[in-house]
């Protein structure tokens, strides 16, 4: 991609109305687009990291056994008010919306009950189970206030994953399947060392639910943290009780802020029983499926990286995730040999599948240059300039030393 | 995939409240599962199919050089009111709804004005022109009446993209580029021989827009056809007039029911004037950006193949959409060497990454997987039998007779 036709400029100033880090750097460094407050669109680089975290969850997800769909927005009362979960006072962040023909219809905040009406379609007998489906699908919750950037959002993609199984155990089992994936997704995106396994509220089918905390002081969540053991106790079920439970002690824990990047829940009968979603057990009998759910909002762990990885100049993405591996510049825009050289190393690059914004704009500073590349964050710069001759000026976003060396030295390490 | 494990099974009777063919296919295939009227979720085999329409439609755009981003479902009324496109009056399939604060948003029934407004933050010189932006989004319309399956949605993915050029001459080449990338489009997913250009109403900027129509006795649109010269006419503008203007003559034209599944805009500065979105000319003047859109709703394209690519025994997919190449039928499942070689050849395609869905199940009769297969409609069918010896029966969905050949020269042909 070539930087002077890249659609979202850099931005030398935050905009006023953005308090959060994560906003103001990705607003600033052409990667979103505020619509309102908590409803933002993505920018081509935006989208690209995005769509990157989208990859790594769903590579997990079919890893896991589990099967993609596509549930809808718009939402028919009907099955969430077999819940009681309809009604405004049980959850207070619907949006609605009404038909032409005035039938009330709501924005989905969630989908466990449109999915157990629809698998009671598909699921019968207990050969159909344990089965597990997962979409990536936009949710919709009216926030009272959102003043976070992408880590409260009004509008925003969600993986939701649900497990249909036949016994405790059967959940038990895949529960943990699915920690361990979370696990890995935290780990491939950057951010495993700083995520923590939560013990939350459990609701009234398990005794603890879990969250993935990741300790950041942006983070709306206060945790009780054990470094050594690698666990923590959210607030809301912070009782000496539940620290005995879990074999901690008080004095090893400590309260930090942390920003939930998913979360697992047991859920057992509570969708499937008031819609129906049974199935005949071998023995002829028939039983509720016992379900499980299991979240990661793309969007959110996007702009937890951006408050976790920066510095004073910008955005530090992990590899796996940054919009693109290298950021080429070309200085001496008006010596035709060496703007032959960069445009045949951004060949060669693209050619070689590794992604590249060229940055080749003939009406910016070398000034300009290097710090919109520190604030876009890709992991590697590129520097081609009538000073650098055959070789290329090469710095990782993460060290402050650069190296000249051959393109090919280049290509065959990084 | 194995069959047996796939969420979303066949069904034998079409649903009693589908009157469009292309739901009831889609539905007793397990491709979609309808939540309301208008409202469909894609299961597993439906959203492989959808997925393949969005890539090649994807593959398209990016050759034509645009950029894909992502917008919002949430729209802030302000970009709708400076074109007056707010009131329900000015257009009538708005769903709105309210945030907390009482603050009315919509749902966008289409991204022009908030992509106006949005490109006006990144537009400032002639240098920025022309650029050209797409994405996949969901689009939100009120529909009054919704019965015609996938065809008129109340909620659907929407690819479209925008153009933003400086010049009418500028605009005119792009849009033929365009309609060519189109035309290509429609090819690929097997529809392009009967999908014909069509002259449609063109606003107060140019004189005509032009729509993409399929041929089909299902389409809700009416077109005056004319098979030698491979252009149409909308009945919104078939008169005396526009036939003699476009070179045709009455005699010529065949009245035919058709889909609409894309069209082409000029849209010109309806939607920068209003929302501020100008450049600076090379010669320091201020100019409001020319606009075109270009829309196609890949679901729309899913249930209008299905609509056009059938026979009394279910659909028959073009392979370049179809959710797998193969489907591969295991017969005598008791039969530990039969299971054996089938299992062997699953794994084959699969490691020759040739998409199968294998149909496995043992409680179901060969009659049954073989009127599923019809039903779902995958190009090549494969039987694996005690009477099949080392060999395999391969049938094409399209042709009546099978073949009996080795694995080998099946992948080596397929």
């Amino acid at each position: 991609m070539r930087y002077s036709t890249l659609i979202g400029k850099t931005k030398k100033d935050a905009p006023k109305d953005e308090n959060s880090l994560n906003a103001q750097l990705l607003i600033r460094g052409g990667f979103i687009h505020k619509e309102m407050a908590g409803v933002y669109a993505f920018l081509p680089l935006g989208l690209r990291v995005l769509n990157k975290i989208v990859g790594i969850i769903r590579e997990e997800m079919v890893e896991l056994g589990a099967q993609e769909l596509f549930m809808t927005a718009l939402q028919n009362p009907e099955p969430w008010q077999n819940t009681g979960r309809w009604d405004d006072e049980a959850v207070d962040i619907w949006f609605k919306t009404k038909f032409k023909n005035g039938t009330e219809a709501g924005l989905a905040p969630t989908h466990e009950e449109p999915l157990a009406d629809l698998m009671s379609k598909q699921i019968s007998s207990y050969k159909d189970l344990p089965t597990y489906a997962f979409q990536f699908q936009t949710k919709f919750r009216n926030e009272l206030r959102s003043r976070s950037g992408l880590i409260r959002l009004r509008e925003f993609l969600m993986k939701d994953l649900y497990s249909f199984t036949r016994t405790q155990e059967e959940l038990d089992a895949f529960y943990e399947k699915a920690s361990d994936a979370y696990v890995k997704i935290f780990d491939r995106i950057g951010i495993g060392e700083k995520t923590v396994l939560t013990f939350a509220s459990g609701g009234s089918f398990s005794k603890y639910s879990h969250e993935f905390q990741t300790i950041c002081p942006a983070g709306e969540d206060t945790i009780y943290y054990s470094p050594e053991k690698k666990i923590a106790i959210n607030r809301e079920v912070y009782t000496d009780e539940v620290i005995a439970d879990l074999g901690l002690k008080k004095e090893e824990l400590q309260e930090v802020s942390a920003i939930e990047v998913g979360n697992i829940f047991k859920q057992g009968t509570k969708f499937s029983i008031p819609n129906g979603l049974n199935y005949i057990d071998a023995d002829g009998s028939k039983k509720p499926v016992i379900m499980g759910a299991y979240g990661i909002g793309p969007g959110r762990v996007m702009g937890t990286v951006v408050e976790l990885l920066n510095d004073e100049r910008g955005i530090v993405w992990p590899e796996s995730i940054a919009p693109f591996k290298v950021q080429l510049i070309l200085l001496n825009t008006e010596n035709a040999e060496v703007k032959a050289r960069a445009e045949s190393l951004y060949k060669e690059l693209n050619d070689k599948d590794i992604e590249v914004l060229f940055d080749e704009r003939e009406n910016a500073t070398a000034g300009e240059k290097f710090s919109d590349a520190d604030l876009i964050g890709c992991p590697y710069r590129i520097v081609i300039s009538a000073k650098t001759g055959d070789k290329i000026e090469v710095k990782k976003r993460t060290e402050k030393e650069s190296k000249l060396m051959t393109p090919s030295e280049f290509i065959a390490n990084c």
